[in-house]
This record gives C-alpha cells, structure tokens and sequence, in this order.
C-alpha cells in the first residue's frame, strides 16, 4: 500500500531527469466513491494466436496482443470477482464487425471472422451486464456511456483492457475531462507494445488518473461493505 | 518528400520488433482538404525561464517546456506565415486563468500571473483569428470548435503546441474521432519529456495522425494557389 | 418559390403579435451545400393500427402516430426518391428494442414486438446506406454521427420524420448546434399532437432551421446536377 | 402538493383528445436527489423596455421578454434563495457579447451594449457560483457543464431561465439526454411568445422532465435538511 508514486512499469524506460520534473504530479491515489469498472476492448481478437510473442502471432493474426493479453488475464479475471462481490458494476466495450466505414485507428484492416469482437469468453458479462459498442477509440465517443453513468450515479471509475496506448487511454482521459475520478488496474492493462504501455501508463498517471497496482484495487474492493448490485 | 513512413523522431526509442508489428498502419501521409491550423496551448506558461533545459526551468516555472518550447518557436512562425499566405486559417487554444475547479490535468497548481495563458507574442493571433477557451486537455471538450469548423467547412486539421503527451494528443485524437483527416507537424509540437513526446507522436501515427515534416507541409502549402482569406 | 416566410402550417395557431414579433427572424429560406437528409425514426412503431386518428390508434398502440405517419408517408417517398437522383445521401436513425435502461423519453413502456424498430418497408435504407441506432432524443447524442457526417464532408441537413416535437426537433436543434444548415421538409414531418407539431415546426423555422415546402425542396434536388453517390 | 399530472398552464391551449393521447406519459413528479439549480441566460437583454408586453418593448428591444420576464423575477428570486438555505448549489449561464460567429439562433442581430449578457442585478450571482459562458442554445453544448456537474456529484437539475422554447428547452433536453432527473420550475420560466411558452412546457413534461409549481419545488427544498455548501 505505501508504495511510492512512481513504483510502477515505466521505471525503466523513464530517466532520473524526466521523474524529477514531473514532482509536481505527486499525490495520493486512491479509488474514489461508487466506482464502475470499464473494461475495454477484451474481445478475441486481442488473444489471436495465444500466448506467444506479439510480432510472432502478429505475422498471422494483426491486432493481437500475444503473450501481453495472456499475462493480463487472470489479474482482469481477479479484478472483475473482486467487483462483482463488492457489487459494482463491469461495464465492457466492444464494437460492431461492420461499422459503415468510420473505425477507431487507421490499421490498413482485413475482412474478419464475425466472433473476433465477441467478449473473451473468460472474461465474459454477465446477463445484466452493459456493453457498450463504440466506433472510436474512446469508450464515451459517440457512445451513450455518459447516460448510463449517470443514470446508475457512477462517480468514478477502474479502467481495464486494450489498448494501454489506444482506447483504454483515449478513455481514460475522456473520463477525466468529463470529472470522474479515475483508477487504471496496472496488471490489467496491456498493449502490443511495452514502450508504449509504460510510456502511456506514466502519462495518464501523472496527468489524469491514478494507475494503481491490481492488489491495492483488490484491497480496497475488499474493504467496501459488500451491498447488493444496482438494479 | 520521399521519406519513409518511420523516419521520424521516434526511431531512437521504438524498437525494430516494435516497428515491425505496426507495419499494418503504413500508408502514405498526406495533408487533407480544406486544413486550418490547431496551434494547441502556445501560452507564455510554456516558455518562462528561458531557452534552458526543462529540469532547469522547472525548477521555478513548473509546467514550462524550456529549450524544447523555444527550439519548436521558428519552426512554428514559418508553419503559421506559410499557412496565412495560402488562406488558412490558425485557430488558437489557451484557457482562462480561473476556470472554477475543472483542470486539463492533475497537477498541484499554484497561484499564477495573470498573463500566463496570453499566446506568446512571436506567435500572436492576428486580429480576425479564433481563439478557443478550453479546461481540459481536448480542444473539443466543453469548447465550441466543432461548431467553428463545421460553419467553416474545414475538412481537416494541421496540429502543432504543446504538450505532445498532453494537449496535443487529446486534441488529435479528438479531432480524428469527429472525422477529421489530421496532421502533426512534427518540429512544432513539444512536450516536457523527449520520451513522451517521441511516443506520442509514435502512437498517434499508427493510429490516427500522419505525422509530418514541417519541411512536407510548408512544400504542400506553398503548392496551393493563395486563396483569399475565409470571412 | 416566392412564399411568404410565414406561410406554413402554424399560421391557424400563432397569432398576429407573436408572428410581429418574431419579425427580427425573417430571412430568405435555402437548401444548403452538400446535404443528407437525415429520416428520424421511420419505424413500424409510428404507423401502427393504420391511418386512422391518433386517439382512436393509440388505445392499442401507445406511441403511433396513426393518420398523421400515413399522410407523411408519400411525400417522404418523394423526398428519398428526389435525393438518390441527385445522390444525396439518406442516413437513417431507429433504435434497438432493448437498450438497458436508457430511453429517448420518460413514457411507460411495455414489452415491445421485435420488428417495431424496423424501418417501414415503404421507406426502407439501400443497402449502402447508414442507419445510425441511438438512445435518446437527438441523433447526435450518443452516437456516431458526427464522425460519419464529418467522413462523408456532408455540410447540411435536410431531416424529415417523427416526432416533430421530439426526436426531429432535438435532433435539428442538436445539428444547427453542430454548425449545419438544416432544412426541415414540412410535410414530412409527423407527430402525434398536431398542435406540438405547428408550434416546434415554428419555434425551429424562427431559431435554427430553415422549414421549406417539400415543393420548394424538390425543386432544389431536381435543379442540381446529377452526381455519382459518395462511395 | 396532490395537484393533477396536467394542471399546468398549457390547460388552455392543449386540446382534450391530446391530453387522453399522453396519458402513458402520467407519473409523480419529484425533485431528484443532490439537485442544482440551473439558470438559463437570466441576462439583462431578456427585461429590457421593462415590464410592459412584448410587442411593445420589442420594437426597441429585439429580445427582450418584457413582462413576461418582469412577471418571473420574485419566482425566481425565491427559487434562488431556498437554494441557497438548502445548500444547493446555483449555476448561470449566459454568453459572451462577440463570439465570433457561432450563434444561439439565426436571428439578425445588431450590434449591442457591453452589459446586456451580464446576470440581471436582482438574480446576480454570488462569489462563489458558477457562472458558464456559451455560444448554442443548450447549455451543455460547447462548455464544460458535464464536467462541473460530476466533479460536484450533481444528480439532478432544477431549470429556470429563458426562454423556454429556446435554451431552456435545449438545455433540458440535453440534461436528460446525459441521464440527469431534470425539474422545470414552471412560474420561473418565461418566453417572448406564451404559445410557445405553454406547448413547450406541455412537450417536456410529458416526454423529458417534471414541470413543477413553485410551491412544489420550495416545499421540497425547505423539508431538506440545512446542508453547508459544497466547496
């Protein structure tokens, strides 16, 4: 718990330099009130190929993240009992196989089998679950998402998924300019490049959210009376 | 012109795995139809103490860029000159000095001068330019400029400001979700961190941007025949 | 063509010191470059228990909009079949039957049949063309449409459908937000409540939209010269 | 308090074969929980030529409200001080004198005097309140609203304002669009036009929020406990 503000990933790829000019960020992170947990893109697409090195599985299977998914799935797995048992919601995003033309990066794509943007079946909702279809990187571009937070009075949020450099940030930073607090699951994060997952986590946690580790979450999750889910 | 697709500033940092897993986002970088210019947050904040290192300024002016704001200053006169002699509009973001509570950032802000967010004078607007007030990072978010640029049938964006890892990139992508073709003007965009602003522009190349040369972007506006200004 | 701007269909119930009033508005009335029309809400819900009055519908069917969605229904024929020869294109909105909690008005729903999303057959989209599936009120909000407007660098709206003191008039207004011109095609319009339906049609013509005669817009598509549809 | 779902002002103009129609719409109306009051452009312009009709201070003030908003002004005065015992927080909109083009409605507009957008001095502000400037008509279009709500975990709206047909209206909308509980304080709501005003009223009860009376709203406010303002 008293682990200090930059004991995370990017330590080593960020320099004594950079971490003294970001002092000023230095705070105490924490989960804030009424939570939601937003968990992006966890669909088969990102696993594609298994547990293997990303520019292995890539060469058959453009878009996954490899063995960077794999090693994320049984914290997220953690994460989402944990909430569920402290009775806060998992919203997931995903999106449609065909979009009409407006897609969320500019990935030269293929045609694509019609179960890659099904949820991970490990990972799954559950039946009263929301899912969120997106077009874009951001889980609150042209998506009600706003609405639902609201209407379930969410204040803040635990952000998930894929990827740490294009969608989970591109929400996570919305969140923030919308005015909820927001938490990034450290282990539960991943992308198919590490420079670019650390690089981003160290962003985001400097500037909009509090990247925290899976058992400072869980931690706190546990600590919340449980009460009954929101209807 | 001819350069490829990676030559950019980020080839001392991304690795050659890394570069080859993205080889799906190689196209050719263009600038769009009917541009203006987004100069993102070119306040006096991002220049004080000087042309010195940033850990230097930092010291007294945190949130200054020092030497990486003012080695991107002649890059972005020359991008601002070349687009107002082709008739494109520069459209401006900087914020209000007391915005009631709601920052583009966490950081532990103290009391500030009262001219801090004014555009440095070498960069000023001219009489008939917009300026867009904004209180987070996106010059989207809680401003008007989708209505600005819709009532003057601008089609694309040419983004450069600070910072890279901050402003700049929530306001690209922003700007690529509303659907619109976007470039980074590579030498006029600066950050705090040189790695974060190498990632960045990574990142936003793949997936939503055409980072450019400013050199490729001054030769396809001096290419356009000078038009009259919009009203 | 030379129409008095007041002469539409609210002029039995506006008197003479609020239309003297409203003086300040008066101006020439056009369809504007590049536009789509957008069809609100053309779902089998609308027409149900045929084209009868409304009252005597709505016992059985809450929510039609009975004899006033039949009269509607061949001028919009005309309208669609007058934009696709002048390859404007038509971009639909409905909604989902089920859609979590989050619903474009406070009336008490029952369970509902699975088709009553669906476009009438009589005005059924192309195969290629959009139809955009929102939540609330407005098609702007919660959804996509910006980005694909933005893609397809359509510059105005011509909206047709129901209910003209619901779902059109938050969807024009929201557009006229966006920086459109938007055109509202008067007798393609439709409501329950014929009064709301004079009322919002002159409350929009006066604030943010231009309320034309379908004569008045077919004469425009048909004067345009033929064009190839956007891919 | 057990005053019927109908027994508005509209009772004059709204026909009964209408009101049998929106029966489904019949619910009981409440105030929402953590409730702001939002008032809508309570700005000079709307009393200029003072508390004579319309039509008369229109001929030299295009704008103004006249008597209709001289009649609104102890109402309202009222609402703002039982929120303010109550320790519900105030917010004011009203725009900026040159905004550079973008407008709430079409209407030709002279030039104008410095303060007519400032808040009329007898429903002014107090040092603390926020005070959002904005160019459309919806109050949540272009400005930071969203954000300042979350931050100040605002569940729900009480709006007030002008004119009811036009930023009213769209700002309503747009709060129940975002998943807000939103009240209409129906004597604290004013319009040029009393048709518009009535129908207007009678569309969003029925479909986006509860019109309710003064005495209703204040009753309310006073049964809360005395909490000290947020911060």
């Amino acid at each position: 718990m008293a682990r200090d503000f930059e004991d995370h990933c990017w330590k080593d790829v960020v320099d004594p330099d950079t971490l003294q000019i970001y002092q000023a960020y230095r705070r105490k992170t924490y989960v804030g009130d009424k939570p939601a947990v937003l968990a992006i893109d966890l669909y088969n697409k990102a696993y594609l190929g298994g547990d293997r090195p990303v520019k292995e599985v890539d060469r058959q299977f453009s878009g996954s993240c490899g063995e960077n998914a794999w090693r994320a799935l049984p914290p997220t797995q953690k994460l989402f009992a944990a909430s569920r048992r402290a009775g806060i919601p998992v919203i997931y995003t995903t999106r449609h196989v065909d979009t009409g033309g407006v897609h969320s990066t500019n990935r030269n794509a293929s045609r694509e089998a019609d179960d890659i943007y099904d949820i991970k079946a490990e990972l799954a909702p559950q039946a009263d679950e929301l899912v969120i279809y997106k077009e874009r990187a951001s889980a609150f571009f042209g998506t009600p998402l706003i609405a639902h937070l609201q209407q379930k009075r969410i204040d803040s949020l635990i952000i998930c998924g894929e990827s740490t450099s294009g969608c989970v940030r591109a929400s996570a930073v919305d969140a923030y300019s919308h005015g909820y607090h927001v938490v990034l699951a450290e282990e539960c994060c991943f992308d198919r490049s590490l420079l670019s997952h650390k690089v981003n986590l160290f962003d985001m946690h400097h500037k909009y959210c509090d990247v925290m580790h899976l058992d400072e979450v869980i931690a706190h999750l546990a600590s919340q009376p449980a009460v009954k889910k929101a209807s």
